[in-house]
């Protein structure tokens, strides 16, 4: 790989995003995601802007609705029951804590662009890959836009066979939160690396058995001072300000995504790392619009085989 | 009510508990319940004694499983698919957060004892009661617990109609945790009465408008010391040592009830209150038992069912 010259992000979210107008146009409809927005929070609203934008170039019809949080559910379900609704989402936290997380079960599975309901988790656990023939499940938008970016940049070995492409990797992923550091973990031991997973409460290391399919989770003693130098790859989504992963602890030629709004790399990573990419909405944003029109192809097609049986 | 001497919570689990003998005994079987324990908090392991020896009593076996943490969620799946096992519980907090809710989401909803699973939840908080014909939906073993309280001291108005027998009344509930406080709000509201419900990011109201079903959120700018005196009956259960309710805010002939490990009202609280209930967990218990004697059943019945087809 010496001349291998990587894609840019922008590249491979470009090219995903060809793919899905192409897929629109032949699909001669005009799907339609619903975004539900019950904050303030400015964070949020700028990604649904962006959203929006995005959306309108490659012909999906975005719908942001402003809703009071008391009223969020009932909208919810009244989207799941809306024929014309192909896909929702949720700006969160809204009450924060589980109750958010309640609200991500009420999201229909057949519209659950977020890939957040408890289906589609447990699959993804469980390295459950297909909800039926030829049907993926879905995988939440910022770990897979990860694996996506991984994959398009040769961090994954495409000699190797599918499902086991990242065998022989060592990963350190650091943020366990439900919506992203644990779902990644999961996801890169179900493809064959080994993952140390850290978070304030320790190392847990998720890693799958040759043959096997499940990956398993155990607990270490390990310190990051320790994983971080055997780490081929890096990922670090901490959400707080000021916190930095010393780049002295990154092996040279090593692969480092950052997923934090803050910026968890000192900026001498650049001379350690053989890849950093810093940023990853447009491709989180990618991959939201590829699960809506996934799930928008599962609905019509059972909606012919009802109509044809 | 002038004569009315209520219950003591003891005669009422004590009734619960002679009823379950009986279906007991009646059902010619012997019902399996499994408890996981996948930490070292104390107070869990005392509890599951607890409830060792009260199923014991009533012809329930009941099987303490100690697993790590790691393992918690294969062991799950194993009972669930275990045909010996009519129910499952899991002591909280074993991960804590986001994780343990979806840990609660992988117990099999025929063996959800503590309706922790989303059908359930969903299920209560949109007032739906069945889940089949004669098969009343699971709700969580400590907010029905504080219900059956109610019900059996006559707060409840057994002169109205089944479903609204909590009409005129008001109601203040400290906590708005997801596994007590918010469903004890919801459950309350839906019987008919006007909840009020504190937490520290401030007063949210639970109401059912007249002949509707469902109930309604709605903020509040309402402080504590404004719903206090208001209320009918106060439930409070802050888990944090040295909160206390003033009782100079507490209506005269309240109706009280704690369910704080930590004691959530002054001493003088009893010159105030009607009654003050200090302890429920000998009918969260009974609660949790007759929720897998009702599983139990519909297990039962599907398999006749299927059976006799």
């Amino acid at each position: 790989m010496d001349d291998f010259k990587p894609k840019t992000v922008q590249q491979i979210s470009q090219q995903y995003r060809n793919d899905l107008s192409e897929w629109i146009e032949e699909s001669r409809a005009r799907p339609k995601l619903i975004g539900f927005l019950a904050n303030d929070d400015e964070a949020a609203v700028t990604y649904a802007k962006f959203t929006e934008r995005s959306c309108k170039k490659i012909g999906i019809r975005f719908d942001l609705k402003r809703v009071k949080r008391e009223d969020l559910e009932e909208a919810i379900i009244e989207a799941n029951e809306d024929r014309k609704v192909d896909g929702i989402m949720v700006y969160y936290p809204v009450f924060g804590g589980g109750h958010d997380q309640y609200i991500q079960n009420c999201v229909s599975p057949f519209k659950d662009v977020e890939g957040l309901c408890h289906t589609f988790r447990f699959n993804m656990y469980h390295n459950i890959r297909f909800i039926d023939v030829q049907k993926k499940s879905i995988i939440p938008c910022t770990p897979l836009a990860i694996l996506k970016i991984l994959y398009h940049m040769n961090a994954y070995d495409h000699d190797l066979e599918y499902g086991n492409q990242l065998e022989g990797k060592t990963i350190t992923v650091i943020n366990r939160s439900e919506v992203v550091g644990r779902p990644l973990a999961a996801l890169l031991a179900n493809d064959g690396a080994k993952t140390y997973s850290v978070d304030l409460d320790g190392i847990l290391q998720f890693h799958r058995a040759p043959g096997r399919m499940k990956h398993r989770v155990t607990g270490t003693d390990l310190r990051l001072e320790e994983v971080l130098p055997k780490s081929d790859v890096i990922i670090s989504g901490v959400p707080k300000r000021g916190y930095r992963v010393p780049s002295k602890l990154i092996k040279q030629g090593a692969f480092v995504i950052d997923f934090s709004s803050e910026g968890n790399f000192e900026d001498d990573v650049v001379d350690r790392a053989s890849v950093f990419v810093g940023k990853i909405g447009s491709m989180t944003i990618v991959m939201l619009q590829r699960n809506l029109m996934r799930l928008y192809d599962y609905r019509r097609d059972a909606a012919m085989r009802f109509r044809f049986h």
